[in-house]
């Protein structure tokens, strides 16, 4: 092994915050020196890293329900690594890990910093590295806790859920379905439609580019009985048009806006959000940082799933750090094809 | 007495829908004989109806809480009347009584419509008249149940209520202020505003005809700890700069949008909607009439709060059946002056 004190460590930092889409000019790519971990410090280096949605909204100016990215910051991202240098009892060189990583391929945190990174080991024989980033990560724990304590949901119930094909979109589907709901997706293709449809077993899927009254047309078709959780990843249309199907009493899980992320104009309100009133129904926010001490519990109840068969993931990954820039934007294309994946080295 | 059967019976009926702002020539005025009530029957004279934006809505065309009012039909109205005629011995002549009675100024309830009609005595020990429409009737009901049940409100916690001068915001305000709260209203015209303050005890007012930063001013300076329940009667503009102040697990209370409800393009929808995903907010619709098995124990405990005084009430009266069509729009020109009443007849 290379000494670390000759390790470049290469990074992405936001030069400048993008208007609409994001574009190569909006990065900056440095590389330094690697920091040999200090008395109660931790070396990471960076295997793969999660690329999310949410990154979209971190890169804006702006109160959210995080502080955004500053101007020259290596880009904040969640991912999975292997301790190559330790200073704390608590982690072992070896030990896998996932954490606050960033898009760079080493990070070293120093002992004060360790709980604010989140960096925890994780075990393997629960799930695969790259299912770390996904159903038993951060996105898994967003569709667990938006289902269960948001959406509520009781069995035969009709779970309509948007993003179908993504890293949330799966998982939500996935669990109504363990919970005896019937579940349609709303994904963008065939291809993943029909993938949540035969190898997840969602009971149907609405392919939203097949016209602009497919999802319409498709809830009428596959929710007769109308919609009582709508797990909404999108906004947008799509969520004005469900809105129009829903049942008293109906829940939406208002858990992204995909559609809307890269607007240079004002977002889309959803114009028919007085069906609110009509179904006396309820639509709320889901961050998932607030169920952060359960995810234990709920990591545990997935990896049971994954194990027995009752639920898949798919992940869709990329090669190369220098990659991210246009790895990102498969998010905003729908071009992505499962849970969007950085590979940045090998283990 | 003038014999039953040489009574003459004005009636107010929907001639055709209207599009945006309703006018004369969507009413037609008729007049039939009134019908003696047969064996279980009862013939109820019309003293007062209740002006209610939702009216508005009862107008259109298609699917909503409840069925629009037909076209050729007497126009759908609560009110408060006496029983002048009676075959069913639970129902007196001379009781005083609140039942679904239209824009007319008698309805005979046959004996199988008594329960669908809403036929029930009141009790003017417990409040006047009028204030039966108002506080003890459906607005007040509204803004009890909108209040206790889906806004769940704590002491200590900020409260703002849109149209707070009119039915549903003045019972929301004084009785959030009863519950503890920090109450602050919004309403049009500094009249409005004082009366509000002065009379009901709200914490503060905010005018939001006095310039287009109003309320997002209003709000900085009369609720400086943010939002947690917002009860909104309007929609709108005013909603949308409610969601930039809300707090985490704010609460927003739809029950009307009377901003809205002249459109004669699309409802704007709340552009801020994601704050519920940043604030880990809810938006939820209420209906009053699914309350109705709980609404003596509102009312008692209503009552309560008139006869000590801590609850006070204000109507506007306008006089005649034949100003229906005109007293009706004062409602979405704010004009009114606290629950909008139309006097029928003397008691």
């Amino acid at each position: 092994m290379t000494p670390l004190a000759n390790l470049q460590n290469h990074q992405i930092r936001l030069a400048e915050r993008p208007v609409g889409v994001p574009t190569r000019a909006n990065w900056q790519f440095t590389a330094e020196a690697v920091a040999e971990p200090a008395e109660g410090g931790v070396l990471v280096k960076t295997l793969a890293l999660s690329l999310d949605p949410a990154m979209r909204g971190w890169m804006n100016e702006g109160k959210s329900y995080i502080a955004p990215v500053g101007i020259g910051e290596v880009m904040r991202a969640g991912g999975v690594g292997v301790v190559v240098a330790s200073q704390n009892p608590k982690f072992a060189v070896g030990d896998t890990v996932s954490a606050g990583l960033g898009v760079q391929e080493y990070l070293s945190i120093a002992a004060g910093d360790i709980a604010r990174s989140g960096l925890v080991k994780i075990d393997l024989r629960l799930g695969s590295l790259t299912q770390w980033l996904n159903v038993l990560g951060m996105p898994g724990m967003t569709g667990y806790f938006g289902l269960m304590d948001v959406g509520q949901p009781k069995a035969g119930e009709t779970v309509v859920v948007s993003g179908a094909a993504g890293a949330v979109g799966q998982t939500v589907g996935q669990l109504a379905k363990i919970k005896g709901c019937r579940v349609v997706g709303i994904a963008g293709g065939q291809a993943k439609c029909d993938w949540v449809v035969k190898e997840l077993g969602f009971d149907a899927c609405i392919d939203y580019k097949a016209g602009p009254s497919a999802v319409k047309d498709g809830l009428k078709a596959h929710a007769p009985n109308g919609v009582d959780i709508y797990f909404d990843n999108v906004g947008g249309e799509i969520l004005d048009t469900v809105l129009t199907r829903i049942n008293r009493k109906a829940r939406i899980i208002i858990c992204g806006a995909i559609s809307q992320y890269n607007n240079t104009t004002a977002v889309q309100g959803p114009k028919n959000y007085l069906s609110l009133l009509v179904n006396r129904a309820r639509m709320e926010g889901i961050v998932v940082f607030d169920y952060a001490d359960r995810y234990p519990v709920a990591v545990a109840e997935m990896a049971a799933y994954l194990k027995d068969g009752r639920m898949k993931s798919k992940e869709d990954i990329v090669q190369g750090l220098e990659h991210f820039p246009e790895a990102l934007l498969k998010l905003f294309s729908g071009e992505n094809f499962g849970k969007l994946v950085l590979q940045v080295a090998k283990g």
